[in-house]
């Protein structure tokens, strides 16, 4: 299944000398054109979108990035920016028609400052998630942003897609983690900005219009972090809650009683707890007998008091008195804490298992989350036989990842025929909820047909204007986002 | 003392065709053009800068702020947006040349809708900052943008000047608390964008280009902002710290032992307690000896837990054993917890009392502050006879108030002739820090002309084009900021 848009035969000719300035340009460890060891840049890690590109370039300095974008924007040569290439809706490699060169960050991975004092850490664009929160740890720090493809995943793209995660609630999306960037322009100047200040009002908040703008008016080459202390006298529980109101109720509890030290609110289906405890191993039900909705919290305190634990287990029994909470377990081991989020995080594989899923990741306003659900999971069991809603995600925050998965027996061709009727009936429910048809995972080549249906005519316009300002020549991700 | 520029007479022939048409298309309620009742909207609060201009205008709909701009731009008016004008750079109030007319929002400022359960509120740009606090107090939540001038400040300006304060430690600037913005662009368009959405990643955060722009590129006419559990369990403290590196080093402990619980740290020189002690009444010294540097701090806890004061307590013996803390008290009424903070919010008025202050309100990383405060107290003591350097402000941001007090004796006007010399002085130690002119200010008329000589070409030259992109004639507050 490939959504690889196939588009016409490049015109060689026409990249030939930009090509060659750029492979003269950059030393020959900085770029591949052999098909073979291009292949991982070209095509997605689900294999959804297979493109073509004549140059992939690997620089290992900002210089480098600097030098290969003026020549792109002198040649006119679109660029694909690239982080680990683990997007969800193709934003991150190129088109079919091989017009495009990659430009991967992957070799631009140094950690260039940590500051344990001052809470900040200066990375590469490229360097891989994990390796950030590690260099962290290694200095009692901790660093948030925390999501499944972590181990592979590089800031870079984190930042242009202004990734989201299970951590959302306390600490924000990766924008809120970012106190400053570098960043190339598309015409090869350099845009310093790793100040790390907390504060710095003079004049437009510049970083600001490069993260989540997917690679289309920049290149992120750098970035100053913010730090956090490590969550210590941490608390996690599975809940099963009467209803998605329920746990709306008992998020704003938690929120007061914790000191807003609530650190992730996930709800859960019943249906999703089925499709996990079939397919993954080492998975089960953490409460005795079955209930529709759950939710996973974890929870921190201040180290210097005492009684977290304590405090919210106390007040379950408020709680289940109340029949906000019909039932529940407190992690007592880290080993129990890890089996919860193996069910939380299991979610995406247990689905591959059953089939083609059908992905929205959409939000809208917290309080409206129960209306969404209520009017969202009949819609979607009535609008096709057998079709299997699945809603999972980070309602502490409005974020809900509802996927339709393929009826069994239905082949993938008729399914996925469908997905533009199933995308209009997910979306129209959330545009008329005031949401938002992608949360976390951006546009891309997924939504970008879309996009236009669901924002105004002022901001798609001021989009626009925006992008033929920063990069006039339109060399930066064409066919992404806008 | 008047800044403000004197300017050229006013072509009034130039602008009276549109001035006309905004009072016909606006109802009489909604301007004011006599002088008398001009006045308050084209003087600072502290009558520093003073301006002209032909016409208020004072919209008490949306619908009349578009209507506004739209003949505005058509006519090649300039327009002043105003919140509560209280701001320190006279970006509020026009220039002396009579060619703008200046756009209150004071009569937009309705609370549009406050959600409790899903932590938001929706408010019009001219509702008072003090005004949204008790709104969400009154359903038990919190909105934590708090600063001195909250009473009458109007949170439209604290958006476009992006306020810090008290405590943007633990929740950070006003553009931290911004979900949404509804904004009115120099055209007239009105783009919608009061989602509320905790998470929406489709394009550009177009919302982020009008935060802390000063009204250059549009004019905000409503946000919805982030509310928060109101903050129980709370322990104010005052000590006295070795040096402002043991400030630093106590500050990682705090932050680090209440789980980021910290919701302010001053910081404070020995001089300014004097200062205050001797000029404003009911103040007095919280120990029993002098020292030279202290910190005041507030932190909260879950009150689901226990403790958190016991546990400062206790924490505190080893930080004194360490030599990091000299002596301290802890606030054991809300009385005095106020008279704490009572010391902190007198500096303004203390320095008042005894000259004419040169204001620097910069922000270096947090761990260079006790290097900046090395360089510029004796520097700043060399440079002038008698000068009195006063440091004060949130060390935890690395956002330090450092202001030249003029010496005894000294007339104003050969103290205030000195002012480019001293900004230079301590601007160019700001900047060898990597620092920044303007923490939490702004630039308005006050910094715009040092501005270029402390941000990269290519930032003002990208400045230059979202200006020209947003705002094509030029209308939006010329003079402030670019």
């Amino acid at each position: 299944v490939s959504r690889g848009v196939a588009g016409a035969a490049p015109e060689r000719s026409r990249l030939e000398p930009g090509i060659a300035r750029l492979k003269e340009a950059l030393p020959p460890r900085s770029w591949l054109d052999e098909p073979a060891a291009m292949e991982p840049y070209v095509v997605d890690w689900r294999g959804l979108y297979r493109g073509r590109s004549p140059l992939v370039l690997r620089p290992d300095t900002v210089e480098q990035v600097s030098a290969a974008l003026a020549i792109c924007n002198e040649h006119r040569i679109a660029v694909v920016p690239q982080g680990g290439n683990t997007g969800l809706t193709g934003g991150s490699v190129p088109a079919g028609d091989g017009a495009a060169v990659v430009l991967s960050l992957d070799r631009l991975d140094r950690i260039r400052a940590l500051d344990a004092a001052g809470f900040t850490i200066t990375v590469d664009a490229g360097c891989i998630l994990a390796e950030i929160q590690s260099a962290a740890d290694a200095t009692d720090r901790f660093f948030p942003l925390s999501l499944g493809a972590e181990g592979s995943c590089r800031i870079g793209g984190n930042l242009s897609t202004n990734a989201g995660g299970i951590q959302v609630l306390r600490y924000g999306m990766a924008r809120d983690l970012t106190l400053g960037l570098e960043v190339v322009l598309p015409d090869g100047r350099v845009l310093e900005g790793l100040s790390g200040l907390r504060k710095d009002n003079t004049g437009y908040d510049l970083k600001q219009l490069f993260i989540g703008a997917e690679g289309t008016l920049g290149v992120i080459t750098g970035a100053t972090l913010k730090l956090f202390p490590k969550p210590m006298d941490r608390v996690t529980a599975f809940y099963a809650v009467a209803s998605p109101a329920a746990a709306l109720a008992l998020f704003g509890e938690l929120r007061e009683r914790t000191a807003d030290g609530l650190i992730a609110f996930e709800l859960l289906h019943r249906p999703i707890l089925d499709l996990v405890f079939r397919n993954i191993p080492r998975t089960g039900d953490p409460l005795e007998r079955p209930y529709e909705w759950y939710v996973l919290f974890e929870a921190a305190g201040p180290p210097i008091a005492q009684g977290l634990a304590s405090g919210i287990e106390a007040a379950t029994e408020a709680w289940m008195e109340a029949g906000l909470v019909l039932d529940g377990t407190v992690a007592a081991t880290e080993a129990q804490r890890l089996a919860f989020w193996r069910i939380r995080e299991s979610v995406a594989d247990a689905q591959k298992v059953e089939g083609i899923g059908i992905r929205h990741d959409v939000s809208v306003p917290v309080n409206a989350v129960p209306e969404f659900l209520a009017r969202a999971l009949p819609a979607a069991t009535a609008a096709f036989e057998g079709l299997r809603p699945i809603a999972f995600g980070h309602a502490g925050d409005g974020n809900i990842h509802f996927n339709l998965l393929q009826p069994p027996g239905m082949s993938d061709a008729v399914f996925l025929e469908a997905t533009p009727r199933l995308n209009r009936l997910v979306h129209d429910i959330v545009a008329s909820l005031g949401g938002s048809i992608s949360a976390e995972h951006g546009i891309g080549r997924l939504r970008r047909t879309e996009l236009p249906a669901y924002k105004s005519e002022a901001a798609m316009a001021l989009m626009h204007s925006l992008k033929a300002t920063l990069d006039p020549n339109g060399i930066m991700n064409p066919g992404v986002l806008l």
